[in-house]
């Protein structure tokens, strides 16, 4: 296979994988080609290996910046601004874990806690205590998933692994 | 707070939260309006408590079955069908792993297989080089998390938490 082939078909699965998991599918494209080239690249050399418009690389490249996992970079005698990505694997799933954890997983455990500590008020009690129910369990399992993500994005890779696997062998 | 506005403000946000993860928000919806109703709901009450389409409701009832979250119910001398939801999060949380492992990250992990036993050719030998690195290491964290799904989906509830969080404390 090709070297461009390959890295075209690895591309658009990465950005399939991305949207599956609520990330957009350009941004986890973009990601995936900076990822997977050497050197730095600019938002031309983006634009054209990806077929995307300069306002949809540029939005993206932000974002991008912005979760921590690519860089801006700037070459000497070059005008043009360069990006190249963060790439070691590990971090880049920790620090798109901590994104996601604190945009989405946060306000929903905000919002839980707030139902818990309001007063529920229905004529029918039982309807109420069954959602009082739901909800505390539904709080006591994102409790869980935020804890484990703080723990495992603090953790060194190679120990976390072993040490997880071998809890579960 | 009344417990319709409860209800209603919670499956809002949970239907936002599910969106955020990749997961259709009117099968999120639909699965946390059965998830906090003690009662099983006919495909009619969906409709008229999320003000969504006969053919919408139909369509994520479908796929919340297929996905092992709810199930069909019938009851004597209705004509109907009724659902309810698995009301225990942990399950529905190991179920919703489960398929989205085999749905997402299996078919990732046999086109990184593929890529890595494919020989590369390009001109530029230390570009292949560093392409088939960079593949490697995403292999391995896709192996990884692929793993840790198939360990925890077997675990029971409290012995993995308990274990796992004193793993890190």
């Amino acid at each position: 296979m090709k070297l461009n082939e390959a890295k075209n078909t690895f591309i658009q699965s990465w950005g399939t994988f991305g949207s599956q998991w609520g990330i957009n599918r350009t941004m986890s494209q973009i990601q995936a080609l900076l990822m997977i080239t050497d050197d730095a690249l600019s938002t031309e050399d983006i634009m054209e290996t990806l077929n995307v418009s300069r306002g949809n690389v540029n939005m993206n490249i932000r974002s991008l910046i912005e979760w921590g996992i690519i860089y801006k970079e700037y070459k000497s005698g070059e005008r043009r601004e360069f990006y190249r990505a963060e790439k070691d694997i590990w971090t880049v799933a920790k620090r798109i874990m901590l994104v996601k954890r604190q945009r989405e997983l946060t306000p929903l455990i905000q919002l839980l806690n707030e139902i818990n500590n309001t007063p529920i008020e229905d004529d029918d009690s039982k309807q109420v205590e069954f959602f009082k129910k739901q909800v505390e369990s539904m709080k006591s399992i994102t409790d869980q998933a935020d804890r484990t993500i703080s723990k495992i994005t603090k953790a060194d890779e190679n120990w976390f692994w072993k040490t997880f696997l071998k809890l579960f062998s």
